[in-house]
């Protein structure tokens, strides 16, 4: 159940809102249609989006530790793009092909239940993501998906990236609310125990596939206030009427 | 007409896109019968709505001169409340009173041509306010009048008041957009000239009821891209289409 005095929901995005994964397969196929000449062996897209996955965390790290100067998520994914092309058999990209593949990020798919989900609990609480992704690639992305976001919270907006609790702090600063009248939904026990660390609730939602099917999601062990089954789930758990006027 | 590259299109709020003074003067009179003892003359609540925002501007003044420092817009409007209340009879009020007031600016209503025109240029331009108005204040506005924002712009955000060319400027820093590539709305012919300098396209809309029905507002005079009757307008201007799928 949640807390009454519940007030405001902020969403993870890559996985918990949207599956990167497949956005990530499905552009490169589109690439290769545009070309028309697929790579001679094909390229395994599947991997290029683990590998791209992977320099994700060190990336912002390298950031918060201050050995590059702020840089916002377009900006990570199109520098280690650069390093994984060749490995892939992709060192031949041009310029407007690889930006094509960065912008990629911006042109992800909701998981099935997110657009319901997420239209029920604004009826009852403001929903926001709370992402690492940048500003327009966040506001790219609701616009594409019709994600149906009150505003748009992304760690660009005070510099630093989750876990840091400026981020998670944000809205209840913008907003005067107390930190624990925010909760962060987030199929990723790391995130969750960050917003928890900076004082909200926490509600788990597994993403069995967010690694592709025979990737391991982590499971729903936690010090999580709810564990729901998806975001329409979390609806009915909240207490977020279904559709009406 | 629309230069073809325009990309996003930022809208003044107080005055352009909602009717403050028909607002505040609707929550002085709930406040009066919720207190169920009006003053015994009555309290001049259009008054009041026009020497308060009179304060808005030099409020905003000492927040830039740096006399102040940093305060939001819901902190700016509860220091000038506090030194009206004695001019007009309402010494006594509450705490929880003054809030009320001081929340009736989350509270105002669209003008009748709004929500029809920004659902229209949203399906061919990113649409977001650019307001002096807190983050919240956006927020709670949107969500109550139905305001189909992308993202939420506001002063906050850089901790800049309008017309500092760091607010006109967020939106072309965060999506990489040329200034030209931006268009500024609004019903201020100062608000507009701040974004002409900063290097955006403008377009004047009137709202000849801004300071009620005696009151006068600035003429469309000035070296704007585009005048626009209203919102609707403006959407057939910059050929916005109407409803569809």
């Amino acid at each position: 159940m949640a807390p009454a005095e519940t007030k405001a929901l902020l969403f993870d995005v890559f996985g918990t809102t949207v599956d990167w994964r497949g956005g990530i397969i499905r552009a490169g196929r589109e690439l290769e249609q545009r070309r028309g000449s697929p790579a001679p062996e094909g390229v395994d897209w599947a991997a290029l989006a683990d590998a791209w996955r992977a320099e994700y965390r060190p990336s912002m790290e390298r950031v918060m530790r201050g050995e590059l100067p702020w840089t916002n998520l377009d900006g990570l994914h199109r520098a280690s793009l650069e390093g994984l092309l060749p490995r892939f058999g992709l060192a031949g990209l041009g310029a407007e092909e690889r930006e094509f593949l960065v912008g990629a990020w911006h042109r992800l798919d909701p998981w099935p239940d997110v657009l319901e989900g997420l239209r029920r609990l604004r009826r009852r609480y403001i929903v926001a993501p709370l992402s690492n992704g940048n500003v327009a690639l966040l506001t790219n992305m609701a616009r594409r998906a019709g994600l149906p976001w009150d505003l748009i919270l992304s760690a660009e907006w005070v510099r630093r990236y989750k876990p840091d609790p400026a981020t998670y702090l944000l809205l209840p600063r913008l907003f005067s609310f107390d930190p624990k009248q925010v909760m962060m939904v987030a199929a990723h026990p790391d995130d969750l125990l960050g917003a928890r660390r900076a004082g909200l609730r926490t509600a788990f939602v597994p993403r069995p596939l967010e690694f592709g099917p025979e990737g391991t999601a982590p499971p729903p062990e936690g010090p999580f206030d709810v564990v729901a089954g998806d975001f329409v789930d979390l609806a009915e758990r909240l207490g977020a009427p279904a559709a009406s006027g």
